[in-house]
This record gives structure tokens, C-alpha cells and sequence, in this order.
């Protein structure tokens, strides 16, 4: 059976995030003056194909070893299906 | 009332993703072959402050104009609170 596993990663709070700070300049710059901050974030899609067992703790695994930088990254992981 | 839009900003079906093919290999390389794709996406997170009416249309424009681009993206909103 396939789900897939939709992991986001946020920058921690404190982080200064450049990427949001130049799009709600831009925002502004169009006359959109009630968006007051952004926040810019990524995530991956990861279709898990045959189950075979501790799904969670490998995609956890996955996020800390590969796909998040935890000195300045959080996670988080959604299950579908 | 403060709300909070989240942009997520996906690649078009057909459309190459070079950093989802390359990470889907580097999860290979760890070992991890129950993970068959990768699809790789970014979101952004938007405070939005005082109400001031048609913010749903406000949003759907600042997508259309800045975030994403219609050729190879698609996006969805979703609003908290």
C-alpha cells in the first residue's frame, strides 16, 4: 500500500529569512500594504511505495540526516492516504 | 483581526524536477528504497493585517504576479484562523 509523506521545513524563529523579507517588499511595492510579514518554507513530497514498517522513524531519519539543516531548520511531517 | 494565508507553490505535472530526482538518489544512497518519488515544492507564509476586504482576490493577485510562475507552477492558498 503507497502513501506519501509530506514533510515541510520552516526556518526557526530568529532565523532571519532574506527570501520573505524581499517578497513582502515587493508585496508592498504592489499596494498590498496588509500583509504585514512572510515567511518562506519548503516541501517535499515523498511517494513511499510497499510499507515496510517503521515508515515514521525512517522519514524522520531522512529529515534530520538530509533534508532539514537543524541548526537553523524545524520540521514537520503530514501522512496521506 | 490578524489572519494567516500559506501560498504552496508546486511544480506543474511533466515538469522536471531536478532537486526532488536528486534527493530521491541521496535517499537511495542512505539506504532507504521504500521511498520511490521525490516532488519538491516551497511555501510561503503570509501575516496578514487588519482586514480590508477582498483579501482572498488580494492574495490570488500577489500569486499570480509574484510568487508563482503560471508557465511551470501551479499554487493553492490555504487560510488559518
Amino acid at each position: 500500500m503507497n502513501k506519501k509523506a509530506v514533510v515541510y521545513i520552516r526556518l526557526k524563529d530568529g532565523v532571519l529569512d532574506p527570501q520573505g523579507i524581499t517578497i513582502e517588499r515587493a508585496i508592498h511595492n504592489m499596494g498590498f500594504d496588509m500583509v504585514s510579514s512572510v515567511r518562506s518554507g519548503k516541501f517535499f513530497e515523498l511517494e513511499i511505495a510497499g510499507e515496510s514498517g517503521q515508515t515514521e522513524q525512517k522519514v524522520d531519519e531522512i529529515c534530520r540526516k538530509l533534508l532539514a539543516n537543524p541548526v537553523i531548520e524545524n520540521f514537520s511531517v503530514e501522512y496521506e492516504k
